[in-house]
């Protein structure tokens, strides 16, 4: 599977040289997520990360100040980048889009984006608590914000009494969050089909936190009477 | 909330000086539990663990031979008493137990032990991929056999024909540990009451893992058709 850079979705490359300065921008923030979702903030060093990437080590500090600044970089990147993308996908639904199927929507952006910046998303992951506080500030920013996409998708369904009376409504959403952002832990394709795995989870989602008994049969059509 | 040690699960401590040695074994792993899910495996020393069990370090060494075996320890103790205390749990409940409230059990046996142990599992969660692997191979093999339990879970409820057909059961079971194990990354008495995350996790698992339309209303006396 092809790994698509965190650093690179939202931007489209300019021609000239500027577009060889943002490649290699991205190949280094590539690298510094490998080495860190598997070493670790205590053991991420500079020389690893430009050896990932196919560079010299001087090169890193063209593109940024510190170590500490590239790490801060890769914490945020792959928030941001997962933000954007899942409310990219919402955003482009009919606005008369039913709340369940915004959360199914949100559920196979999520899991398909993270299974691609999956570097990113473990260093997240791992790294969380173990980098200073002022190296996570902008991610903890950016988690709050992507917190708020999800939180609406939640108030949205239970407004329209969509979703189970039973159910802790906060609790219910970060279970969610964290089936999916676990799968970049266990997740490859020797795993079997990642198609079957979103379909899993819109399935176990959606009748996980559905009031209406007919959601056996999630976002398909309706099964006939003879079925 | 008092998180009660993984090292202490399963060994009731007998009197006298034995007892002492044990508990201060007890104190030095939970201290690096604390520290190594906090600094990580590059950044844990010996001299962080000694102060936060309240020891000098040279103490920790009558215990430990080497900083690497006590990490080693505290990667595997996690596991193998989840592992212990979920499966004493489930051989606890009745023979005829069914399949769909063994499954009910196991998650509020994961949800309630991972909470107590939570220092274990953020330990295990953020060091794994970067601790060597001779460090990881008792914690892979006691992985593999907790796995194992969920395999079976999940293969009793298959076979008697309780799943939706549309699941693929190996990426439910990895949705719902993940969902179980993400918990230690969020929960805290602030975030509500842990009753309440229990029971909402079992009736969203149950929910969207059950083939029954009848599974609405989980693990609860059935509901009158007044209702």
């Amino acid at each position: 599977m092809v790994r698509k850079s965190a650093a690179t979705t939202e931007t489209p490359e300019p021609a000239g040289t500027e577009s060889k300065a943002a490649r290699t921008r991205t190949r280094i923030l590539d690298a510094a997520a490998f080495v860190l979702s598997r070493k670790g903030y205590g053991g991420t060093r500079l020389s690893d990360v430009a050896e990932q990437a196919g560079l010299q080590a001087p090169a890193i500090y063209y593109h940024f100040p510190s170590r500490e600044d590239l790490i801060e970089e890769v914490m945020w990147a792959g928030v941001a980048s997962m933000r954007e993308h899942v409310e990219a996908v919402l955003d482009a639904l009919p606005a008369d889009t039913p709340p369940l199927d915004r959360i199914d929507a949100a559920v196979e952006a999520h899991l398909r984006h993270e299974l691609e910046i999956s570097d990113y998303a473990t260093a997240a992951i791992r790294n969380a608590g173990q980098v200073p506080e002022r190296i996570r500030a902008r991610q903890v920013a950016e988690d709050n914000r992507y917190a708020d996409t999800w939180r609406e998708l939640f108030a949205a369904a239970r407004d329209a009494g969509l979703l189970r009376p039973d159910l802790d409504v906060s609790a219910a959403r970060m279970l969610v969050l964290g089936a999916l952002n676990w799968s970049a832990e266990w997740w490859n394709p020797r795993r079997g089909s990642l198609d079957s795995v979103v379909r899993t989870a819109q399935t176990m989602i959606r009748n996980g936190l559905s009031a209406a008994a007919s959601a056996a049969e999630p976002a398909k059509p309706r099964r006939r009477a003879t079925a």
